[in-house]
């Protein structure tokens, strides 16, 4: 099958999503570039990320989860900037083709692409070991953007979700084990939080997706905002497949795991009361963690009061630490 | 070295070019995602293209070479489109980390980058078997975009440059002979035909980058504009290098050999006096070599007046043949 043909194939499963207005997408696949109408007043918002099999994912892996991620990963960097999504590119890299295989991938793009209302504009299919990039593009009114650097010492820092099924799935899946569905689908099938995402705007001073765990990502924001903060981890809320973890698992997986797709995000004091009617509008938990600090310590309290540090901060795919303000 | 640093180091090498308003760039490299402000009044260009070691590029390639022309095929189809550069989004997939092998490719990388005024605005490292993709954004005035699908019957059809020569190259690098020094170069560091593409508004009919050899690429254009060519073989500009090569051997690499950026377009009839001055405003040689006609048959004319039948038609990655038209 030629590559025009695999794109127009994929197209055919993940079709343009109701509503979305098609002008917007004034030339689409099928010529050298797609052409898009970005709506005046708007920015545009562009993240792209890489999955690549054995690295990002086991091999075997079911290709709906494979294509299902490759996209809400993307988002979940949409809706840390407060964007909302609009359209799509794909460069899928097959060793082989199979029609069954890329019919079950499209299917589980196609369910993320349409929850998102996002619309694949384009894309690139080659030869070679698998991988998926996808470029994803949102759209966020000028000056709503949600960045890194605006935290501020004495804000809040909140997370959504409860972070760390994800990553306890990895973890068995790797000593052997097999998850709980329910953490299975957490990683597997993430929900990028955009809904959340695009009501922060007024109400977050700096938000991140901690898809590379929660130490990481929010060593990024402190870094960004040239500050520190302490998190009580008696506050992080807790998976119902942790019940069977000690109190130290459980901080590990949450603070140095991964492939969890929770905001976190950080506010002033006097905004905390708009939480609850914050989390019923996103239909999302919403609980405050820590404060943000003067000082640019990263410091993790337990319950008796000593400092906690966690092994691995992070996934860092050289096997670096993360030159972070820790 | 961690993810963020690698990426803050191709910025600083491929570092913003001068001349383009940074200011347009509202958050780059080190947020979820960049921040772009898409000047009212133009409609904005993406598309997406990897190259994958081993497929695109053998894995000895030097890393100069990867890093410029994966930029550079992106920039091919902006060319095609009419579109001016802006913003490029960068996926890059190491197998280890090699900071000399990074360093040559970014210097590559920015030699494309800054002779197109483009700029690095996000990307993702990540590890597993060598592949780039790059994801490319311009600008072009609303309802200037060149399209496929606007040939005409009676319309010429013109080609860039003198293609082949990034052909003739590869065929020699896979019969293990040495390329000349202006083929390697072709092959390796192509042009992308941006100032033609920005000239032709107004001119051309339908456009297309002839990545794929000219008559796998000028199918698309008959395809979806719904029409049919003769193209004249002795019309064909041919490379220095092709003195040594019979006219059919010639003819086959120009038609089905790839790797030659080239822009292939159409005009009607009464705009090709305007052919000269585009030519000399462009740098760049322009022939005419067919015309478009009503029935949908892409016919190859060779001096004595029989038709000739290119072999493989186009790079295939899965070994089908193109759902042309002809």
């Amino acid at each position: 099958m030629a590559e025009f043909d695999l794109i127009a194939r994929l197209q055919e499963i993940i079709c343009i999503p109701a509503g979305r207005d098609s002008r917007s997408c004034v030339v689409g696949i099928g010529d050298d570039g797609a052409v898009l109408d970005v709506p005046s007043g708007h920015h545009l918002v562009v993240t792209t990320d890489t999955l690549v099999a054995g690295v990002h994912f086991p091999v075997s892996s079911a290709a709906a989860a494979i294509g299902y991620k490759a996209l809400a990963v993307n988002l979940s960097d949409l809706a840390a900037m407060g964007a909302d999504p609009a359209w799509f590119f794909m460069a899928l890299t097959l060793p082989c083709e199979d029609q069954e295989w890329l019919d079950s991938f499209a299917n589980g793009m196609a369910r993320m692409a349409s929850r998102a209302r996002i619309l694949l504009a384009g894309g690139d299919v080659t030869r070679g070991p698998l991988s998926v990039t996808i470029t994803a593009l949102g759209l966020v009114a000028k000056g709503r953007a949600l960045v890194r650097s605006g935290a501020q010492p004495g804000d809040l820092i909140v997370i959504s979700g409860r972070p760390g099924a994800a990553a306890l799935a990895l973890q068995k899946l790797n000593s052997g084990e097999r998850p709980t569905a329910s953490d299975s689908a957490a990683l597997e099938f993430p929900s990028p939080r955009l809904g959340l995402g695009r009501l922060l705007h007024g109400i977050a001073t700096s938000c991140i997706d901690i898809s590379d765990g929660l130490a990481a990502d929010l060593g990024h924001i402190l870094k960004q905002s040239g500050c520190g903060a302490v998190i009580e981890l008696n506050r992080l809320p807790r998976p119902a497949s942790f019940d069977a973890l000690s109190s130290e698992e459980g901080w590990q997986l949450q603070l140095a795991g991964g492939d969890d797709y929770e905001l976190c995000f950080t506010l002033a004091p006097e905004s905390e009361a708009a939480l609850p009617g914050l989390s019923r509008s996103a239909e999302v938990e919403l609980t405050v963690i820590g404060a943000i600090t003067e000082d640019t310590q990263l410091v993790f309290s337990a319950p008796g009061g000593e400092h906690y540090e966690p092994g691995i901060l992070g996934y860092q795919h050289f096997g670096g630490q993360e030159a972070g303000s820790r």
